[in-house]
């Protein structure tokens, strides 16, 4: 599918307001990608797709994982939205005709991060997260710092995150946790 | 070895402010083990041995887990001091002679916590939380709680335990976050 063909199926399968944020996050995933000489093309189909399993929700998600072999955990069972990234991934896949592993890989871990991301799922990730919809408080500074230091960027949206997660009373993934870990890690060398 | 025993070889291995916290550990486990109908005995021991290789530092943390087998992972090659329960379950065996395995598992997860706590690790956990000598703000609180529901008592001192390592800025351990996880989960039910 062309990139043309893939925003006319997600125009048609999403919400109005999750199309016009996708467009956001491929907006910002390519101008990211230019800034940190990531393939933009990459850059852009995975911020296209990345939330294409959005609109999938109640027993529904667990068919999708039963029919593409995706393991549900004690999280992902009480939090199937946590789904929609291994969901989105292998349906870019099956539906979208998407063959590269990068583009699969930064849409499957871009809900919850994970362990040593590369520069393309960092830059999805944080696309995602300050992309020009996105209206939180400190949302600016963020999205400033993006462009300045990358896994600075990440490492305050991962922490913010995990304290509106303390903060509501729900469970944290962790690949979350293990996605700070890394970025820290990743600093100290 | 009796308890008075280990008493004499705890008191001649810790610094005396270490071996006092360790009597604050034991008494407080004692008095929630009688709460909760827990066997005392176990608390006890659990709590006056738990940190028994609180002392050993440096270099040393790593040969001791050599010695005993205890897994190192990138996260606590970092932060070793987070060895300091698995390794005191080692020396609780090897060098103060206890057999019973649940004082053993309640003094290797009395740092981090893990999933799954049995209702001796959860004594333990939370009486090094609140114990007399504890003065951190917000203590008072916790402390009552922990005779009322200790659930609600350790969902607590995880989430404080959370946002001070975020304010700190160093990592997180995975067991820390299932820890919380399971109880959150163990609340819906």
């Amino acid at each position: 599918m062309t990139l043309q063909e893939m925003k006319k199926k997600l125009e048609e399968t999403l919400s109005s307001k999750r199309f016009k944020h996708s467009i956001g996050v491929m907006d910002t995933a390519v101008k990211l990608a230019k800034k940190y000489d990531e393939d933009e093309d990459k850059a852009a189909i995975a911020g296209i797709l990345h939330d294409c399993a959005r609109n999938i929700e109640g027993q529904k998600v667990f068919e999708f994982c039963e029919r593409y072999g995706i393991e549900v955990n004690y999280i992902t069972r009480l939090q199937p939205q946590l789904l929609h990234g291994p969901i989105g991934a292998a349906l870019a896949r099956d539906v979208y005709g998407v063959d590269d592993e990068d583009v699969i890989k930064a849409i499957d871990c871009h809900t919850t991060g994970k362990e040593n991301m590369t520069l393309l799922d960092k830059i999805v990730f944080i696309a995602d997260y300050i992309e020009p919809g996105r209206k939180f408080h400190g949302v600016e500074e963020i999205r400033d710092l993006a462009y300045k230091d990358l896994d600075k960027a990440i490492l305050l949206s991962l922490e913010n995150t995990i304290r509106h997660i303390l903060n509501k009373g729900i469970l944290i993934h962790p690949d979350t946790i293990n996605a700070r870990n890394y970025i820290i890690m990743e600093s100290m060398k």
